[in-house]
């Protein structure tokens, strides 16, 4: 593209190297903050470099938190006992979406992935089981991608408890054909696993 | 969507606040700045800033500006006879990409539309006009959308300038088939007027 303006070519710059936008959705966002009043450009800018300068990772799960420790693990009304374990934070989001989970979190921050380089080290796994040895966790729910990376960070994990003698409960969550889903578009892998997962029907469902 | 984290939550709104950004494209944008060093988030925001608060409307052709005078108005090299009419600024990008123009430009800055409200004293056509009347300008091209409210536009800038008795070239921009269009895809009415228009086939072509 062709720029009279350096200033507008830094600004089209600077959006264009966010993932998935390209130069032209890039020039569309700046020309619309151009036309705005100056105050949405700084409240804008301002949001971001506050976000970026004082955001944390919460000492305890990982979560993102504006605070040492997150409002969720901070949260006493929260149930202690079961934590999900989840590879990042978007997950969290999802599952708190959804208002039906009301213990705790342990983010990952990945799964296990040889290709990708990473291995246990690289994850929170050592804190997850720190947080299992104080005794208080009873339910580790395993929320975690049904792939092969996947189940290799689900069995290293139930390996690593094993190997401590640690009494806690794995679950991972139930896989099946969604609701609102057709029995004939769901894939072989899921309605099979569906029907080998079969739960007793109750009237009250 | 739920955030644990407040500082999250304004940043995702500031992106979400942008047109065509939703929420979760804005989250996957936040958390890729999250992700960068804080260099990145202060550069991105210094951009925007700066761009904001300096960039200027040229005082000649209202194009965006970083000086009083844009880079084209005061290019010594380029041709001062003949301005190229144009509604906006993303026009003079893409007619500035074919390096097929050396005149100037004038940004009108819209199009006469009574629906939106928008009337020829909202638009820069007094300028134009005054533009015209120093004597320089020899030929003013229309590239102007080819919609009722272009062609009132066109005829509403023809019309004061036969009032004013001056003695200017008016050209719209050549309607037709694009290259590489196929004929059978090409809509009827520019297919009619590529007819209409036929042009004396040159051999050097």
């Amino acid at each position: 593209m062709n720029f009279s303006s350096k200033l507008l070519e830094n600004a089209v710059d600077a959006f264009a190297s966010l993932p998935g936008i390209g130069r032209k959705t890039a020039l569309r966002l700046v020309l619309h903050l151009v036309q705005q009043a100056p105050e949405t450009s700084e409240e804008f800018a301002d949001a971001i470099v506050k976000l970026r300068k004082n955001i944390k990772n919460c000492q305890v799960c990982h979560n993102l938190s504006d605070e040492p420790v997150c409002e969720i693990c901070s949260n006493n009304r929260r149930d202690k006992s079961v934590l999900c374990v989840v590879e990042g934070i978007r997950d969290v989001m999802a599952i708190e979406e959804t208002q039906q989970f009301r213990g705790l979190y342990h983010v990952l921050g990945g799964i296990i992935s040889p290709i990708e380089g990473i291995g246990p080290n690289d994850l929170h796994i050592d804190s997850l089981i720190g947080r299992v040895q104080t005794g208080e966790v009873k339910e580790l729910i395993m929320a975690i991608s049904p792939t092969i990376e996947g189940d290799t960070t689900i069995f290293y994990i139930s390996k690593k408890l094993r190997d401590l003698d640690l009494p806690v409960q794995l679950s991972t969550i139930a896989r099946g054909v969604s609701f609102g889903g057709e029995l004939e578009y769901a894939d072989g892998l899921t309605l099979g696993r569906s029907i080998v997962s079969r739960i007793p029907y109750r009237k009250d469902e």
